[in-house]
């Protein structure tokens, strides 16, 4: 699919010819752009260069840990590398003009549209940190506790803790050679995955609570609008987990969760069993991701977004 | 502290050398007692071994595909073999006459009490499958996907899915060398981690909307009656996971799970950060587990038993 395409070798490779780089990673960030990102930071710093990460998005205080320099024009970049980013309208417009051209891109998605110059992209690891590890080692960098830390953290949280289908026995092993190497797992696995916020834990209550079954109970849908949230004074980072919510109940193939950005504007996630395929769905409304889990934005009222996405719903399911 | 201690290689020896073996499992079984029963099982029937697997609870239809074949007096017993399991009360009176005398327990749990005659029991440990994996290498047997596939469920079961602090590299080694003999990742996941069933469902609602935070919300507590158990219609399987879900609340210490077991019987369930300790919270009611999770019966009325609890979580948090 992508002509473009490299090893990690060749990545590395490249990295190492290159100086004043810039890292980019996708708007909405999560634990595998910004561990990903963060990681290959550290690692050009240990060789010597000069690089910075840039995001549209504020980075959340509980990715701190990860040590991220923001890019704040201190050095005029010489080299983009985009990191666990499918498509260029993921960059978000505060990453503009530097995200115009990218000259590589570090990748795991199948849906990866190939923008960029060149793409190291291995469809089948979970996590862009998985292909990170063998781009950072192919640089012949020393993994360090500091990388492993932000290396586990991508590869912990984009398999949803080792728990979704992409999860491998390589994943295992390069997870073991992380460990070793100094992440601490009790730390990332406490703040991602054993540590929810008030917040979030109200926000799951009112899904619970007005979640709906259609399509006799196939699809589960939730919907999460500025009354709510601005009510429960919820942030991104305490809506992360809820998308996983409808899915995960016994039966339901399509898990849909609605989520207003602004009057007019909804983002959707979508998380379907081995029965329908998220990304297809996705796609259908422009969106993108995983066979497992993927997402698009809609335009419109919420009730026009609602049946938008149901009707790439009925088509899944062949209704 | 176990002055009967000995290692996987001679716990193989022993099993090696006997024939008509019954395994017996804790009562209340969960992934652990069951998959590491059920891989021993098949490693010593691939030795032409006559065994069986004894537990004082009905197993549940989730655990099928384990393929357990349930002693029902097919033999006469000449070892038994006590796997997971810490303390002889764990046994339960349906295991008698045979749980009386144990001639070898598989473990990892700190606080076992040594009541068998040896003790193979690797206290860091996340599982007794992981413990078990060293056993049946140890016996020679080479790991096929039916002993992978009950190896696995007990290993991702017992840590969470590789979430809980007892995770170490060494288990992720063990988990990919598990995948590669052909466990089924995606089938076990789903399984425990990725389907709730509705009943699960609607007992998070209910724990949710009736959960109690106190002292300064460092601890919080759910009461699970017999009222809302028949209810709901709930059946120990829809419970499991229900007693993780106070103490994964932000700034939560202990998290506590009363659940009515009889009329004046209830199980509580202990859960600690690293701020408390769960197994001496537990055992100061006659109870014990692990460092983070650890659990007790206590007679009487609800009232009493909340009482009782929450003067061992005072004690624990210094109040």
């Amino acid at each position: 699919m992508i002509s473009n395409l490299i090893d990690a070798k060749q990545a590395a490779e490249m990295l190492c010819q290159a100086d004043n780089i810039l890292i980019i990673c996708h708007k909405n960030p999560d634990g595998d752009t910004l561990g990903s990102g963060a990681g290959l930071m550290h690692a050009l710093k240990k060789l010597g260069k000069t690089c910075a990460v840039m995001c549209h998005d504020k980075i959340a205080p509980k990715y701190d840990f990860l040590g991220i320099e923001v890019f704040k024009k201190q050095f005029e970049p010489q080299f983009t590398v985009a990191v666990d980013v499918a498509d260029a309208k993921l960059f978000g417009e505060n990453t503009l003009p530097y995200s115009e051209i990218v000259d590589l891109c570090i990748d795991h998605h199948p849906s990866n549209s190939g923008y960029a110059t060149v793409v190291c992209c291995d469809s089948e690891a979970p996590a862009a940190a998985q292909v990170m590890v063998s781009v950072v080692e192919n640089m012949g960098v020393e993994i360090d506790n500091t990388i492993a830390d932000c290396l586990y953290t991508g590869l912990m949280t984009d398999t949803g803790c080792f728990k979704y289908s992409a999860t491998s026995a390589e994943t295992h092993r390069v997870a073991a050679k992380l460990m070793e190497a100094g992440a601490q797992h009790n730390m990332i696995s406490t703040r991602f995955f054993m540590s929810r916020s008030r917040k979030t834990v109200e926000l799951e209550k009112y899904a619970l609570n007005t979640m709906e079954f259609m399509y006799e109970d196939r699809c589960a849908l939730i919907v999460l609008d500025n009354e709510i949230l601005s009510q429960i004074g919820a942030q991104p980072s305490d809506i992360d987990g809820i998308s996983a919510i409808p899915r995960s109940i016994e039966g339901v193939d399509i898990g849909i969760t609605i989520r207003q950005i602004d009057e007019n504007k909804f983002k959707i996630s979508v998380r379907t069993s081995e029965e329908a395929n998220a990304c297809e769905i996705a796609q259908g409304l422009g969106g993108g991701g995983h066979m497992r889990a993927a997402g698009c934005e809609v335009m419109g009222s919420l009730e026009c977004a609602k049946k938008a996405i149901l009707r790439e719903v009925e088509n899944a399911l062949c209704l």
